[in-house]
């Protein structure tokens, strides 16, 4: 049963969609009204498919003259709860947009719907000889979702986060105008960046349909370097040697023994280094055999002359799959490891990183709760998971709720930011402010009424 | 005399700022009154020196109040008049708050005021071992003036526009609030991204007073390739193809025999390589001088097989600054050979280039005018300029009026833009709509109007 208030709305949907893009009541999945976290739960009242920008702005249309929610969602791998319809409303599902439009060669840059998911832009990027740099752990995530997060991934050290590998994008306001900003070029000092604000705004802003994303030529060689240590502080340590050395590695991923015994436990494999206390991964890439491999012997000089106990070089294929298999999955095997947990994804001045890792295992060790994590070392970026282990529900939300406000002041102390690359979302909305001050949390306030007056667009999310 | 409405305000800045940081009428220097290229004239009624982000938000603050326009001006080396009082007002020349204020090694940042030359941190970085990667040509231009245009120049090829380089600004809001965005963090999803908002906002949106500025690790082996053709569009359709090898060049230009005659004519020397119709210029840097030695090789040769009449490796000390103080002047030269002119920054994509500049040449010929130029190639961004030589006042203001209209249409024609990065500023500004929808613009005002509510900031600039 449909609100009163939505069922002529409801009724002007029909004249524009086909049943089979319209669902409502039951027939929504309970899937529609969680992400991947799980730690916030409610379903739309309408759930759309639409296959066209033009069928977006004719929701965004009627969804302003209606007054009623809309929340974009992708493939719904978020962390934060950004696309769910806390409110309600009009849920988008973008994954009938799974398009991709065009490869321009001469210009390197691929044009694709917001609902490709990240994993087949990669693809056929590869297949046509092209890089397409941003690489997130989830690749079953849209490119959608990837700008409205601006995710980050393994190769932003050297290659930047969404934000860098976008051109243009077609973006839907909240009274429904088509809007295209950016284009091919790669340049462009033509009034308001627009682009950059819609990226990472979480569908709050607008509704991004189509990209246009930057390609690279795919680098010939590639080969990774794993390093391990026998005290985490000696390999975070080594952090800033290795970025100031003139090589750029593609990756630099930081994790500790813990990730591994839970992946093992979880996969019943057992890692091929085993037996460290933290180890540094990296990855170097480039067109040339020769100059990949005297980039990682100076890498693994450096880290060797640095208290590192090993540097194995993964050359062989089948070691290289196995190591970054166990990296890709240490989410996994962490929530497999507990009945329920939930996430900080802070950034830190890469100074900053050993202290604030530090802090966090001395605050586990006070407090009696588990919190494993591993980062993007090369960004700062750590990704730590608050476990609920055996505690009481009610234990366990004041638990996080404590561990939340530590772990955020101390990023803060830092001179972080509460997210580096999940966004903010409906989980640490109320967090932002720890990190922001009062004068940015107004004139993003001020951006967010501005551009939607009406306050439709993704409600209750981000601020 | 100023007018009634300022005299009160005056007084309360006298509060604030000493007489030598405060002139009005006749002690205004009327080199204030425009920028270089000179296109507009107009004197602000009062001309602040401030020495300090808070002296900055003092003057906002009265600002507000009284409601009176403030212009933020660097060096006043822009082209677009973006720095110039239209309406009077308030002038603040930040040029006194020119301290750089910390070199952080560990997170390769430096942070420094908007007053700063760019030159000066370039210096300041190589000195210390590092790059500030962006080269934009005019080395005396202040790092807040780059900021606020998004500056590109010679390295945006390989390490992007000034955008790319800055990590956080501190900005003062129209009513006189100080706001701290982005930080030592190289990633962040932490709500709406204020940062690239401001940057390329033109003093519109806020002052910004302060910068935080990624740098990189020198480049030790650097080396510049000088590739004639005999025809422009060969030499352009090298572009795509050097870009798609593999190998990116940190520079890629390009510029025909005319720009190599005015310069001959304005410094009375030769250039090294002469006689050739068009050229690429190009430059290769990194660690290892064997890869930057192969990547020219190869290089070269594709250039060669690729109707490339030479290629002219600039291994010479000597014959590199001469090659680059060139290219450096053709600006200067073609200004010399002109009692007046105005300039075109169009962006197309980099399929497009030898169709714009092969309309202007036709253009140029059938309109009896000339217009020199030359680009940077690699980012598809061109620099033409409009010459009056020896036309009338009327018959000139006639013929630049239809020739910016011709240039900005066919770019648009092409998906390019207004501006690859002088900006729009008060002389592009009726252009900006040949290039962005009404929907963007309507956006843009929007968030303009949200943001600086009685429009005091920079007023009648950009939209």
């Amino acid at each position: 049963m449909l609100k009163t208030n939505y069922e002529e709305m409801y009724h002007a949907l029909t004249n524009f969609f086909a049943p089979s893009q319209l669902l409502t009541g039951d027939a929504i999945s309970r899937d529609y009204g969680h992400d991947e976290m799980e730690s916030v739960f409610h379903l739309p009242d309408v759930l759309v498919f639409p296959t066209s920008t033009d069928e977006v702005a004719q929701v965004m249309r009627l969804a302003n003259q209606y007054d009623v929610p809309v929340i974009a969602r992708g493939a719904g791998t978020g962390l934060v709860g950004g696309c769910v319809a806390i409110e309600g409303g009009i849920l988008l599902d973008l994954s009938k947009m799974n398009h991709i439009l065009e490869l321009d060669e001469e210009n390197a840059v691929l044009v694709t719907e917001a609902g490709v998911m990240l994993k087949d832009i990669a693809d056929y990027a590869q297949q046509h000889g092209y890089l397409y740099a941003p690489d997130p752990g989830e690749k079953t995530a849209t490119i959608g979702g990837n700008i409205s997060t601006n995710a980050g991934g393994m190769r932003a050290v050297k290659y930047g986060v969404t934000r860098n590998s976008v051109q243009a994008l077609t973006v839907v306001t909240a009274k429904g105008d088509i809007v295209e900003l950016g284009g091919k070029v790669v340049k462009n000092s033509s009034g308001f960046d627009l682009k950059d604000l819609f990226i990472g705004s979480e569908g709050t802003l607008g509704i991004v349909t189509t990209a246009t994303l930057k390609l690279l030529p795919l680098p010939k060689f590639s080969t990774s370097l794993l390093v391990p240590f026998n005290d985490f502080s000696d390999a975070i340590a080594n952090v800033p040697r290795i970025l100031n050395s003139g090589i750029t590695p593609t990756a630099l991923e930081f994790f500790e023994a813990d990730s591994i015994k839970y992946w093992e436990q979880f996969t019943n494999k057992t890692f091929p280094e085993n037996g460290f206390a933290a180890y540094l991964l990296l990855t170097l890439d480039g067109q040339q055999q020769e100059s990949v491999e005297s980039a990682y012997e100076t890498l693994a000089e450096l880290c060797l002359d640095n208290k590192a106990v090993d540097a194995f070089v993964l050359d062989n294929a089948e070691l290289k799959k196995q190591v970054w298999s166990a990296r890709d999955s240490f989410l996994e095997a962490i929530k497999n490891s507990t009945p329920k947990m939930d996430e900080v994804d802070v950034v830190v001045p890469r100074s900053a990183i050993a202290e604030f890792i530090s802090f966090t295992h001395q605050y586990a060790k006070d407090n009696q709760i588990r919190i494993p994590g591993f980062g993007h070392a090369g960004d700062g970026n750590l990704h730590l998971y608050i476990c609920k282990d055996n505690y009481s529900e009610t234990d366990w939300q004041e638990k996080l709720a404590a561990t939340f406000d530590a772990l955020y002041q101390k990023a803060t102390e830092l001179k972080g930011k509460i997210s580096g690359e999940h966004g903010i979302g409906f989980a640490k909305k109320h967090y932002l402010a720890t990190s922001s001050s009062v004068a940015e949390l107004e004139l993003m306030r001020t951006v967010k009424s501005a551009i939607d007056p009406n306050n439709i667009l993704n409600p209750q999310k981000v601020i």
